[in-house]
């Protein structure tokens, strides 16, 4: 996942707002079907959620998420927005997709952007020569050709940059702020070159926006703001962002030369990739399951995204086996150039948003596959209603748990359009200690907790897509 | 620390042997003294060891060990053995300690060893191509100019390689091994180059010794084994040795070019660094304190082993503010190239070991100053007696455990031959996740934890110090 969460924080509030609204009418209906009905309807489902389950996380499926995620990963590697490797994922993909046997493989073309960071270094120079381990941030214009040689401001906060104002000229500002959480810290990450620009400063070093470091540069889509001056900027490490600020506080006198040879080059084609098992009934109505195919440069991309992509290729595949062709079609779709702000899934809104009555559910995985422990939702009270239903068919693998909101770049413009949304919810902790880093690897997923993700993600996508009814909105 | 841990599995053994030999006779003396007199002599400390501990932990000296720590690794950053910064390191402290008032501070003259990484490199070459993050092991030969291209062989265990010789002929062996603790698993780092070069490999890539990655590579040294061809040898992450074994395991041959220009130069002319409180009425008596100022090439060795060391000052600070002198010397010694063997302290073992009848107490801190617990100890059962009651003197700051065994390559001489040795010991669950890494920085390091480590240290010393008889043998 990229960065843009902020954005959430209001939909959450909008939200929480919704179900205020509507709390007193619940659970007195679900659409034209009185809830009793529908609740019974959905218990009705025990056993072939079981079944799910059973195939999933102890039977012949059993660990192949997992199996198909490594051997995507270790054939493609990671595969950026642009790049080389993303069309090879995508190729690896359709023809993974078709291979299974699953219905109406296809291609949607996007256009992309296209960043390519290039070589690029940070040497502290002074108070002593100090190689810094950096990761230049995406979208970053380069610094001129022999690179960026400044001395450093070191800042806490916007706040510190402000008053501060006037040191900042001609220097490198160095963000140090504390990681409080990612949604509220990795803003500095977003606008910080800006902000920096509009005081003077030449560039700027943005301390990873993770809570654990061992000395591991964190990257991540910046975005320059309208009207201020492009300057480079890049990520460095806790360490060295905490190393300058004691140094800072001593009064010494830090300078750094910055080397970037970063270039944007014009969008690019790609393509959102697509499978489906098509409705026995209502072949136009969609619950859409889906993770993003591409990833950072760094890594694997195995958490970010591949888990996600994988185990939306996977519940199909579950239910494929069980013969099991629900009422409305469930499609897969695997994002390009989420990384960059949902670039893939935004076109494909627009593509698809004439059709929007017809989207049941729209699903992402981008928060990692680690151990589930249910869905976030966002939808109307008497959709969360069905949900909370739907959700006790997991009891036998204990991930009946309804958060209050969904989450996710890829389908919130389909939430904020009305459309219920899920995301998984899984115990992250970890997920921002390896997130846009080279640890970003086969060796934080697990087999047994993707088998779990992928019984759960198969289980409420069919369900869904199966109900005489529509998810009221 | 470096790896020789192995021995100590084996003086683990001894000391459990000796206290069991000792038991029927403890604690009816301490020496010439009645025990019980003894335990009265230490109670009476409980005082002077509250101010030793108020001063440090909530005094004026709160912090100091911390940012004395911050100041001398951000000043000279790692300094490796035969390094220009190890020099500088040991003229920083010889300073440092001068300014602070200490006695007899002076250099002792050792002889190092002098091996420079140079630049090194791996690249997968085939099944795709892919940059490893790599760290050459210390005393590794170089690669040809060009480096070493040549197929992989993957082996999770000595066992497995022996099975599979005849598939290690001119191969690169990758060892997979997992990790089960440092001691155990650390032979693969140790004799990995050479158990690979008995059978024909030309190159052997280690999995970092470490139950926790993002990425990071270990380095650490080696030692190549009499009589075998010596073949370049350096660490990987677990994360690549894990890829390459599914690769591996699904028939894909892989291709790794290994580039190292790691270079051994003669021995290079270093010093033990010492400095003193001289005993009142038996200076030749001696309690050690200890930890190394030397350290891995990388990151700033702040946990490997600056914090042993400057706890290790400090405990002598803490002791000369409060005008505490006791009755025998307290030494202080900063010993050079510990990561090589423990190159310095043998030394210095050799040429003091004349007056071991005057060696009290020999003290090392050398597995971090996280949060402490106490101590480890080897000794008779009488002198674990009476350290059993120097203990309790640190009720006030809860540290008042008294661990079986001694550990510390720079003191084990002094504990082989007879003379009792005590370790700091810490909760340091996350020791080996930073160790011999880009990140054993001042980021893991906590003042908090440093006040309470610097507090034990001094205690102890202290009172083993000023206590009217020596510890029994």
């Amino acid at each position: 996942m990229q960065g843009r969460q902020i954005k959430r924080c209001g939909l959450f509030s909008l939200t929480l707002l919704a179900t205020f609204l509507h709390c007193s009418c619940l659970p007195h209906s679900t659409g034209g079907k009185p809830f009793p009905e529908t609740a019974k309807e959905i218990a009705s489902y025990t056993k072939v959620a079981k079944s799910i389950i059973d195939l999933a996380v102890y039977g012949k499926a059993q660990n192949r998420s997992y199996e198909r995620l490594a051997d995507f990963t270790d054939t493609i590697g990671n595969r950026v927005s642009g790049s080389k490797n993303l069309d090879l994922a995508i190729n690896y993909m359709f023809s993974a997709l078709r291979k299974d046997g699953l219905e109406n493989v296809h291609l949607e073309p996007v256009k992309i952007p296209h960043w390519v960071r290039g070589e690029e270094s940070a040497m502290m120079l002074q108070p002593r020569n100090h190689t810094m381990a950096i990761l230049g941030l995406g979208s970053s214009v380069a610094t001129p050709q022999g690179g960026i040689e400044a001395e450093v401001l070191v800042v806490e906060s916007f706040e510190e940059l402000k008053k501060r104002q006037k040191e900042a000229i001609g220097k490198i500002v160095v963000y140090n702020q504390p990681f409080v959480s990612y949604e509220e810290t990795v803003q500095y990450r977003e606008i910080g070159a800006s902000k920096a620009a509009e005081v003077g400063a030449v560039a700027t070093l943005i301390r990873s926006i993770t809570p654990f470091s061992i000395n591991s540069p964190h990257t991540g889509w910046q975005d320059y703001q309208e009207g201020v001056q492009k300057i480079p900027t890049a990520c460095i490490t806790v360490e060295d962002a905490m190393m300058m600020a004691r140094m800072a506080k001593r009064g010494q006198r830090i300078v750094v030369r910055l080397t970037m040879n970063a270039q944007t080059f014009p969008d690019a084609d790609s393509f959102n990739t697509v499978a489906e098992i098509i409705g026995s009934e209502h072949p136009e109505q969609v619950v859409l399951l889906s993770g993003h195919l591409d990833s950072w440069d760094v890594g694997q991309g195995a958490m970010d995204d591949g888990g996600g992509a994988l185990i939306s290729w996977e519940a199909l595949s579950l239910l494929k086996d069980l013969g099991l062709r629900p009422r409305r079609t469930l499609r897969t779709v695997l994002w390009s150039a989420e990384e960059q702000g949902g670039v893939g899934a935004q076109q494909y809104f627009q593509l698809h948003k004439v059709n929007i009555s017809n989207f049941n559910l729209v699903m992402e995985s981008d928060l990692g596959t680690f151990s589930p422990l249910g869905l976030q939702f966002t939808g109307s009270a008497q959709a969360r209603a069905v949900m909370a239903e739907v959700m006790k068919l997991l009891k036998p693998i204990n991930t009946t748990t309804l958060e209050q909101h969904g989450e996710g770049v890829d389908i919130e413009m389909w939430m904020d359009a009305g459309v219920p949304g899920a995301s998984l919810h899984v115990a992250d902790s970890r997920y921002f200690w390896f997130h846009h880093t080279n640890g970003d690897t086969m060796s934080v997923q697990s087999p047994i907790e993707m088998n779990l993700c992928s019984a759960l993600w198969a289980v409420v996508a069919y369900v869904v897509a199966d109900l005489e009814e529509m998810l009221p909105r």
